[in-house]
């Protein structure tokens, strides 16, 4: 990955900044022929777009996509594909009284040491906004891989309240705001939101994004791997700590006779008998879903007093005021499906190129 | 990261299979001046080096590595440096039994589906061989850094058993045979690992890799970010499962007031006062330590009877027996150094770039 | 080069059609704090602007650029720069007729063949419209490059029409319509264009662009080099059938003696007594100015009728009616300007980045 | 194209110097399944190996390819294939006196300036050894191609010599020591060549690349056309300082009436009447022969003495001795068709990841 692009023939660039007058991107790559118009990238912005419950950011924001290019009469050309959003709620005084302070957390500090300037109002490029760009894009290389290939994402633990995976539903994921895939968990973590935002702080969260249909053999070893390009992808998404594939970190605690997925003939088709590889081994699909998990660690935008310095390299303090969502957690579970989306889009596109 | 090549200006590709004549790696785009020989390269071999304990898999390789260009008179010239290992150990033989049948939980049946064939002899270019290229190339990666970047591994969970940080000694990492930094932690982990042994099985860990005088300003977001390239360049290597950097997973159960680093100056310098982050905020270095880990799962090629099925589409029982570590996680300590190495490496470079 | 984006460091990425609502690029890669703002980008785009003479399209475009990210109260901070720029005169209308068969010389076949389908309002992406947004980047380019590097383009032939070089004249350059350096040229193609327009035919034409004030030491050879990466970027203009680099084609008929360019010390600083290799020697630039030339072909759409085929495979006749240059030439020189400008950004970053 | 490597998914590094013990290539991206053994390489290093006649140089090299990677049992695996060449004439003797002097029209200035050292030895990298190791590639990519792509060069104008087209003969290529397509002209390029060697100076020469075969729709607009990458590969090769497709700057001189192609359909299948654009419009292949031609600038290593300086600032005279091809350009043509063919596989590649 490299700056603002990534990916190899499906290639996606984002620009824009919190409160710039528009953000985008522009998707090259894109077989052409296929059906695209923006009525197919609206509703997954939908899912991503704040000020929807009471436990996301109130910046409102229509979040109405426009394509600018690569299409004629409904269908993709295989030119790029440049998608554009507006700005509309960006209220910049909010951010003005830490203009010359390094909010703890955020990345207010490492860009005024890498650029020796930042984009003070609400987090310039480093906002959880440009992620929008990635939803919309996400949109795009679902239609690239068609529709046998469903991505779908899930809270799986909010705080330190993890769901119980035995009652894992997906329709329930649609049902409640925090994309939870087990309903008896929805109270705990309604109260425990509710707690943490009357309390000016927030909480973290991981989610779990899965790919079923993908075929077996995408992935290009050794340093294209599958599980090594989601890696980035995910990880690359704001706030995001950690990432697993499969068994993930639990797998250090496994034998060898736990951990390797077992192989039986079934119904004439090679059938693993679990999945604790996460529909990977070698950095290709198994044919498996494909399942990855990322930790998003807890907003660092809270109401607290917090130790902090100045541009000028005084001790202050700060309390970060404006809007903001207090579990980032459950907006990046689109972001996260749009993000394992392109890389399978990529993937596919470069077994194609490779393997035929 | 694109296929075997990775890197944007400090770029390593490597080539090779466990039983051909040799593997090897082109380094590129490493300045000009640094006094680099194989003496320099040789330690870092040293360190993954197999057949060293009893405890790592019993294959002798040299490992002599031989630099074949990029040098003059004892520095690099600023063109490709190609490194090349022999492979001297490689008994193919052992091997032969398990050409037409898949191995659960190795990439047999994966590079089989993606590319209608598999080099079965040792794993061909899915084995963990590779990884000595890659501690090649960390090596002139550590060249390219300078004294003032300390690269260090520890090993700090095998299977089960974790290590307690408060014990963490940095010379006892190298007093043990597992890179293990809590020497109360080494006689558990060596009856622990006896008994895997003994049992043909497998177990697997969590390394942490730490990188010490990394300046604040590196990595190069939204997708270039130095998470994300360390997420795929961990990822990437032969058995692991997660990534996480700084609080990772755990930061999902923080609230924002324990996740947040604050910053105080002291001596005139931006201090933090703890590092949740590992070192890395917004995709940019902070200046404090980079502390990332990563979850090997235990070695797949186990002496137990497995279900599996052949090419031919037949079910079948396997046992692997050749030579194998029963915890791979142990010599991925050095692997994993080596691939931060040429992650910050490159990052250093990109930043001048572009910032001068 | 890669599909729709250039550069290693300094990245351009461009979209958008003729005839569609806008077209745009993402300048990616750009050192923070430099002063850029619409009016820096402006008048370079008004140089390459149609319809300013009766010999260039009469197709009216404000070509106003407007700056949606990257910059912040006037300086640039290091994030990705969208450029964009309405479409306004886009008579869709005129090229309905040919929407169904392929005009020779055109890219209308081949776009076809590529991806079964095509744009055919104006040619779509394929349009030469796609360089008003290499003109933007290049302006970009040039606040990278700073002062003292000065990039200017002349056309140095019209059809069958050379200039005399012993008469070149830089002043006369922004005098003529033609961009002509040698003013006793400026008749005879004026008669010959006149000619050529008024029989609805065109005329090719030879552009040379030079860079002074370029550094010793520029350009990543052996697949990264200087000339390598100009020659891409010049035959990728619309229409370029030649590129060459100093003396270029004639370097073939002369000797070794005369091709060599010798060295003297002068005023205690290497100077070369002729530059017969256009400040380019094994990929990398000498310090002298850099000299690149190409040849555009004539203008493919002429209103004599010619022979084609239809989409359904049909022979037909062909006029090519619409708005069109008579000589594409004339508007290729600041875009030939604007490519050179990229890509020696591109190599001043990518230089600083491994040589410090 | 990126430092030491080329190609997109068909991706070529390059790595050694004049005078280091080898040289050779890793080539990854290859499609598994293709038979694949060094006797499918040698022939064509063989075309392209010093001392096989009076015109060429003296240096003696076997020029043995070794397959070191990415086969197994005469097939390719989809991995990277390692090629290798030892290096055995290598005199480094005669090079000594030189070491601290410019050699004028050689890299040895620009690399010391870029790299503040340089490999004395031969040349180091800038060395035309090194296109031994795309020849070595050129021959796995013809593999992809395939036998219904064929590639063929010719030498066209030797000094100020040019064939008569008329008399183009293919056969005629093979019988003489200059790729001659034009047996009239053998005696008259035999009789130049030999007083230039008398004379201890050096000639330039054109080459001409026609592949045949290439279907229509290979190319990926608008950054990374057909003609774009194939202007950078032939531009890369060493001594080369011009390129064009088709018509190429005689275009300049043309009518748009001569110049655009015209179509008709015969048999059934589109049909162009003439081939000026070269095979590529719009960047993309028509389904025609794709015809380049580069020129190669006289050997810079000549016997005259010529003026230049030293490293440490003094004027000096040179006169280059060693072993030397009078024109360098003779050897250039099984280089020229390497590189044709490395970028035919990768758009093919290319073509069939994005549209299938």
């Amino acid at each position: 990955m490299s700056a603002n692009t990534f990916g190899v023939l499906f290639r996606v660039t984002t620009w824009g900044e919190s409160h710039g007058p528009a953000i985008g991107c522009v998707v090259d790559g894109t077989p052409p022929g296929l059906a695209l118009s923006e009525a197919d990238i609206q509703p997954w912005l939908e899912r991503r777009r704040p000020g929807q419950s009471r436990f996301t950011t109130q910046r409102r924001e229509a979040d109405q996509v426009v394509i600018l290019s690569g299409t004629l009469e409904g269908l993709t050309t295989g030119t790029p594909i440049a998608l554009q959003i507006q700005n509309e709620d960006a209220r910049s005084k909010d951010y003005s009284e830490i203009a010359d302070r390094f909010r703890p957390g955020h990345a207010d500090y490492t860009y005024f040491q890498k650029y020796g300037r930042r984009d003070y109002r609400g987090g310039g490029r480093s906002s959880a906004r440009e992620t929008a760009s990635r939803v919309a894009a996400g949109a795009v290389a679902r239609k690239v891989l068609g529709a046998g290939v469903v991505i779908r994402g899930a809270l799986v633990q909010m705080g330190p309240h993890a769901i119980d995976r035995a009652r894992w539903d997906w329709a329930e994921v649609e049902r409640n705001p925090f994309w939870n895939p087990d309903a008896a968990m929805v109270p705990v973590w309604t109260e425990h939101l509710e707690a943490v935002r009357k309390a000016g702080s927030s909480t973290g969260a991981v989610i779990e994004v899965v790919a079923e249909g993908v075929p077996a053999g995408w992935g290009a070893p050794v340093y294209g791997k599958l599980d090594a390009d989601l890696a980035a992808a995910l990880m690359g998404i704001n706030a995001v700590k950690g990432v697993e594939i499969g068994a993930g970190f639990a797998a250090a605690a496994l034998s060898g006779e736990d951990n390797a997925d077992e192989m039986r003939m079934q119904g004439g088709r090679v059938t693993f008998l679990s999945n604790q590889a996460g529909g990977i081994l070698g950095g290709i699909s198994t044919g498996q879903p494909v399942v990855a998990r990322f930790a998003v660690k807890p907003t660092s935008s809270i109401l607290s007093n917090r130790r902090t310095v100045t541009t000028a390299g005084e001790d202050v303090i700060i309390s970060t005021k404006g809007r903001h969502d207090p579990c980032v957690g459950i907006r990046a579970v689109p972001v996260g499906e749009a993000m394992m989306a392109c890389v399978l889009a990529d993937h596919m596109l470069r077994h194609r190129g490779q393997c035929g």
